[in-house]
């Protein structure tokens, strides 16, 4: 049997990070072990090389339309060397952001072209699709209030408020329209936040072995 | 005035490097003397950086879809950060190589989706191109003889040469459909080479003042 593909989304400081460990313990508690996990970009020799050169401040201005193309060939790489064998192979991934991250910062943030959006990710990724997505809902301001606790912002960070509020619109719309993907309110505590995690993981692999 | 956009196609050892001089004496000529030069893959920092990554051997699979989105990436920063400002300054842009390549290579050599070239083409360069392009047309073997006497070749230039066979096969093609394309035979001597291009170049600049 292949793996399932789990994905968290949202925005920096909703708590993706923190939710891994969370998600780890749902899916031991069913008796799945053999985990492998990916953040985006990046995952792959050449895919951290893009990430550095995607995040990191340069001398010259970085256009919306290569940052995107830099993040699905990225993407390409990750699936194709890392994410399809593993899942082939049986193993579930566990992925810290993917494809929604691209149509939320570069599609509403970035308001790149819509058209250019769902034409990249139909000829890049086809068919393929995470099995579960968990966004993290979160205001930019508390979001970008915990992440600050992190260190020195990078290129993407230090967008204006403006670019992560249209960013979580565009979350939220992609969503809504989504019916592989749950919302979770990361406004929360931890602890909360966790519990509502583990049981949305808990109640959909309840429907998987029906 | 704006400036004009000249391009040298063909494959590795077609002598694109060599009609450099060329060009810029049949320009010089004209009274044309502010020039820039280009080349493809690179011509900005993060595009020098994109064509380590695309050129070079590395133990991770390059799939020809993260080949082809590099490739626009580094386009899309020489484009807007490099050749329109040229152009908008009234300079005369020489590139070595440009969109046509991709084309050629990763559409015939790679044989990539025509959708997803020539969308990405639209989505990517809307309406720019070349003014005029010279496509110096050479049988593989006769190419890459030339070119070996260079020194190593890299991740591109160790193809097989059906490779290069269906890339030249696409650039005739596409040179053919193109009325600001004017293919070279490169397989003379350098001599003619250097002679064809010039009246070439001479004629073309008649017209515009036409
Ligand atoms: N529900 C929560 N309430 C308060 N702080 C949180 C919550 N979730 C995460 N944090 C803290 O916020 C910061 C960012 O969380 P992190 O998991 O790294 O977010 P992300 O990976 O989405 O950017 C961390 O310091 C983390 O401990
Ligand atoms: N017409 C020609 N006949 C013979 N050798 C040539 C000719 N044009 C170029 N060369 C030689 O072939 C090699 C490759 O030429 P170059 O201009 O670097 O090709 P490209 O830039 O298209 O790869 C060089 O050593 C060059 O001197
Ligand atoms: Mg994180
Ligand atoms: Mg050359």
């Amino acid at each position: 049997m292949t793996g399932k593909f789990i994905v968290l989304e949202g925005l920096e400081g909703a708590g993706k990070t923190t939710a891994r460990q969370t998600i780890i313990e749902a899916l031991n508690e069913q008796g799945i072990t053999d985990l492998v996990f990916t953040r985006e970009p990046g995952g792959t020799p050449l895919a951290e090389k893009l990430r550095q050169l995607i995040k990191h401040e340069s001398e010259e201005l970085i256009t919306d339309k290569a940052e995107l193309l830099m993040l699905y060939a990225a993407r390409v790489q990750l699936v194709e060397n890392i994410i399809k064998p593993a899942l082939n192979e049986g193993k579930w991934v566990l992925g810290d952001r993917h494809d929604l991250s691209s149509q939320a910062y570069q599609g509403g943030g970035r308001q790149l072209d819509q058209h250019l959006l769902s034409t990249l990710k139909n000829a890049i990724l086809g068919e393929f699709e995470p099995d579960l997505t968990l966004y993290l809902d979160i205001d930019p301001q508390l979001g970008l209030q915990r992440a600050s606790h992190r260190g020195a912002l990078d290129r993407i960070e230090k967008q204006q408020l403006d670019f992560f509020q249209r960013t979580r619109q565009r979350y939220l719309e992609l969503v809504r329209d989504n019916p592989k993907a749950i919302t979770i309110d990361a406004s929360q505590s931890i602890e909360q936040v966790g519990t509502d995690i583990k049981s949305a993981v808990k109640n959909w692999i309840q429907t998987l072995s029906k």
